[in-house]
């Protein structure tokens, strides 16, 4: 019996044409070759090192099918990914894209993904390089960036120093807030309310952590992917190191009005929400004084100290020490 | 309500350790940073380009829970992507493993199925440098493989030219043969059944890629892996070229006994079948003289021509000429 096909070769034939149209200002001349043959072949620049990283983006887990516009899918299954780079101070440069889809979904919502991963491959200087596509009931992704940073000027979770300064860039909560929001609309979020942007659309931050790497001012930096408490913990770890952060300092999300469902506490989507892919990072006392208070237009703000003491702890309002416990997003307990 | 915890790096930390026993022989050594960061730092060699595939491998679409040994899995799902890698020319030097599964599945299951992994890593070179994990009802797993190979010399599917002489190695069908014989065992496959070893540990053909890349001696190359009447007409529309084959010439799986169905022919495996990962090639007719008749005990085999004319012919016993359909797995028309 013979069988269809060509869908995945037509699929890829898709994702080839369209990634003439990915990124731009040249981030594609590192990529000798793209997609169509066996594998793609980068061209790495002197004196750097390669990034790699890797990201599922899975329906039911990381978005929802129903709620989340197809090309917010395509925007942030690459950023997630990105902001990754960002978090060594390093640049992206292209992108493997591994994507399996159910056969309803190979039309419009194909389309309107590919658009918004077209348009996030732009802003980010992030070549489509190649891919894998399969057919599936649920629709599944899995990004590898490849990226590059000076030879031994990344930055890495594992530098922290007692008596150093903890920074964090933006808001702390808006993504989680932006979540609840999405959760409780009818049928897909809209793009245009401010409050989903964030979760919906997260803006890596490169331009911070490339500057932050090459004039030596971070000593340890990671990206707020699953929320301050979870991975300052993880940090610490690395580091060996403890923290305090005094809680009037964190930057918090503002709550728009009165309308949100009482008990929702700020502070806690600050401490504990996830997808903020904000930066977190360590600098020593002396160098402090080179901070500014926002780098292009983006808050930095000194929301606590790292000790030798290799516990998390919060100073409330009063300077009453407690316990940070980690109530972060983690996959093996929780589902979006 | 606090939340258990912990899971996802925990399964981390048994990554992070089995790291360690992971390749061998200083594969390692490009890896400037492995697992436990925000990303892994790659350091390439001068001279060379970076090669990059990803492959998905999903229960039910690549293996199936109950039929396949953990360790099996472990083990192909690094060996095809390493395929892609020997299809260039190429060596492989590190992945990133994703892995989505069942909470059930973290401990036993997890623990042979890195076993399979780790034996693929040694045996291949290939260092595990990070991932990404996450809990999920299925297993979902997708690798991507970091190459290199001399600046130059990758062996492209595209290089094809009319008069070249199409090689294979190894016997085609062999993996679809022993695909089927797992569907029909009863519970997991048995490891000891050399019918079944081509389909669960399947044997990238680095080496043979390797020294055809080096000696220049191929025009263009690419691996099995959907079966020979898909492959070869990828091949030929990346090279803008036709193709014919000599039916009695192509390798193919020899069935042990009577005891199998009838019907079952070993032409339609050799043909059709998928997961063979033999190297299909071409080499220049002035240079077929320099290719010995097995490499390092796997045949190699001139099954055909290139033709000018963009079609795809089989001459059957008597020479008679048939179009060839492409049959062969395509994950959009079928499951497993």
């Amino acid at each position: 019996m013979p069988r269809k096909r060509q869908n995945e070769d037509s699929i890829l034939t898709k994702l080839a044409e369209s990634s003439r149209w990915f990124s731009g200002r040249g981030a594609g001349r590192c990529v000798a070759l793209g997609i169509g043959d066996d594998a793609a072949l980068f061209r790495s620049k002197p004196g750097r090192e390669t990034i790699l990283t890797c990201d599922w983006f899975l329906e039911g887990t990381h978005f929802l099918r129903e709620k989340h516009p197809p090309d917010a899918v395509g925007w942030k299954c690459l950023a997630r990914a990105v902001s990754d780079v960002a978090a060594m101070g390093g640049s992206p440069r292209c992108f493997l894209l591994s994507l399996a889809l159910p056969e309803t979904h190979t039309d419009r919502w194909l389309d309107l993904f590919l658009g918004g991963l077209r348009q996030a491959s732009r802003k980010f200087h992030c070549a489509l390089a190649g891919g894998d596509t399969t057919r599936r009931k649920e629709i599944l992704i899995n990004v590898t960036v490849v990226g590059e940073v000076r030879t031994g000027r990344a930055v890495l979770r594992s530098g922290a120093q007692p008596g150093e300064i903890l920074y964090v860039s933006g808001r702390l909560g808006e993504a989680e807030l932006g979540l609840r929001i999405v959760r409780r609309s009818e049928g897909r979020a809209s793009k245009k309310n401010p409050l989903t942007r964030k979760h919906l659309y997260p803006e890596p931050r490169l331009a911070l952590g490339q500057w932050l790497a090459e004039r030596g001012l971070a000593t340890a930096m990671m990206d707020l992917s699953d929320g301050l408490s979870s991975d300052l913990s993880r940090l610490c770890t690395a580091s060996a190191v403890g923290a305090q952060l005094e809680k009037v300092k964190i930057p918090r999300v503002q709550l728009p009005n009165a309308a949100f469902k009482p008990g929702l506490d700020p502070m806690h989507l600050a401490l504990h929400g996830g997808d903020d892919y904000e930066l977190l990072f360590t600098v020593p006392p002396n160098k402090a004084k080179l901070l500014p208070q926002t780098f292009r237009h983006v808050l930095l703000t000194p929301i606590g100290t790292i000790t030798r003491q290799r516990e998390l702890l919060v100073l409330d309002e009063n300077g009453h020490p407690r316990q940070l416990t980690s109530r972060g997003w983690d996959p093996f307990c929780k589902k979006l």
